[in-house]
């Protein structure tokens, strides 16, 4: 008999951004595999046994699921936001392409991913065209990193950037600012939006002039605006930064 | 007294892709403000009333809930998908910039928007660096539109094609895709996803080479494949499309 892996996105952080059928996918798995903190959200029923690994183990947890799953388990394999974007949906096929499990049922369950509930956080920065990057040069070419975000500048897309910085790729968001400084004025509006809906939330909006990359750590989710968006004061304070559906015809 | 206005994105469709915090608004809501089929969606409890409007309204929809929240009202401001992403929320900001309501609470509540929902059900396609582009030329030059999706493709982007073709824009989406096959390979995967999660849901998955603007309509979201995108064989039938982490060593 086989089973089945239902690939969950947690959401950002409040529950109250965490879809009913990723709650119901929860609920229906015997297995709970994922990095040890996203598991930490989930309060576990009885019967359910949590599977805990590293953030570096991407590949192993996602043949782990699929090994409980070929044994007749029902699995969840879990992220935080949506599993589709940078997150553990593409693993699972990576594991399943390779072959060791083979007829096994597949789910992906939807969620609220990082850049969409720090836009909403922000305003609507993401109102037009924009392209999402992983800055993490973990497994592709610093240099596809930095031309997908020199073509995303000129291109004028407003750019959500995932993965920003951490210990071990300390430098890599100072070099993007600077490459998106060159083709952008200084006072396009920056958001760093970190832990998004959790108690320890905190959103800073900043010209690209002033941006540095100790505003961001590994929670942190970095909009970089277009030459289009705009911060317009907010009425308690502070201000809403967003992308107009409009855009200029090019000179 | 001012009231408030949330603007909420209701999911793809199924409601199990709706999350909690939007299902507070819309309860919470006195006035539900929205294009008339996303308001046909929702189930009106005592006391509320739908403010239906047609499709090229948005500004002054967006002003008419800014004027109800200035007279004391609780407004939900109703996009389909996420409210962020070319849809209402943005047009809500330029309405209050724009300045006709003054002291007014604004919420914005992050949902499950179009792509993501698209990308869940075909497998993990936007599992890597990715751009969302609606081919609407409405509001800005047609040259924007095509000069993004070039840069898109020149820098290996999955691309997210909102709003592909409707009566008013019948040609566009062909160019798009003549552009694209100009810069990919005839054999990488497009997916054209219809109606997401709703009753008449419709996934075609065809190589660049085969795709036509025929298999797209007003309700679908098309994503294109990086050079990188991959099929393989859904236990099912069928295909799951993913996009890799991996990126290779430029040539």
């Amino acid at each position: 008999m086989s089973g089945r892996v239902l690939v969950v996105g947690l959401g950002p952080g409040d529950e109250r951004h965490r879809t009913p059928a990723a709650e119901d996918a929860l609920r229906e798995a015997r297995h709970l595999v994922g990095y040890g903190p996203y598991l930490a959200r989930i309060a576990l029923r009885d019967g359910q046994t949590a599977h805990a690994s590293g953030n570096r183990e991407e590949l192993d947890r996602a043949h782990h699921a699929l090994q409980l799953a070929a044994e007749g388990e029902t699995v969840a394999l879990v992220s935080s936001g949506d599993a589709g974007v940078f997150a553990m949906a593409a693993t699972l096929f990576e594991a399943l392409e390779a072959g060791r499990a083979a007829d096994v049922e597949i789910t992906v369950v939807p969620g609220v991913t990082a850049m969409i509930a720090a836009a909403a956080r922000t305003g609507a920065p993401l109102g037009h065209d924009f392209c999402a990057i992983s800055l993490s040069d973990n497994l592709k070419p610093w240099e596809t990193v930095l031309g997908r975000v020199r073509a995303a500048a000129e291109a004028d897309f407003v750019m959500a950037l995932y993965n920003p910085i951490s210990k071990a790729r300390p430098w890599q968001l100072g070099k993007v600012l600077d490459a998106v400084r060159e083709r952008r004025a200084p006072d396009t509006p920056v958001v760093f939006a970190t832990a998004v809906s959790r108690p320890d939330e905190e959103i800073v909006v900043t010209p690209l002039s002033e941006a540095r990359p100790e505003m961001a750590d590994m929670r942190t989710l970095v909009i970089v605006g277009s030459s289009e968006t705009r911060c317009i004061p907010r009425g308690a304070g502070g201000v809403w930064v967003y992308t107009p559906r409009k855009a200029p015809v090019p000179a």
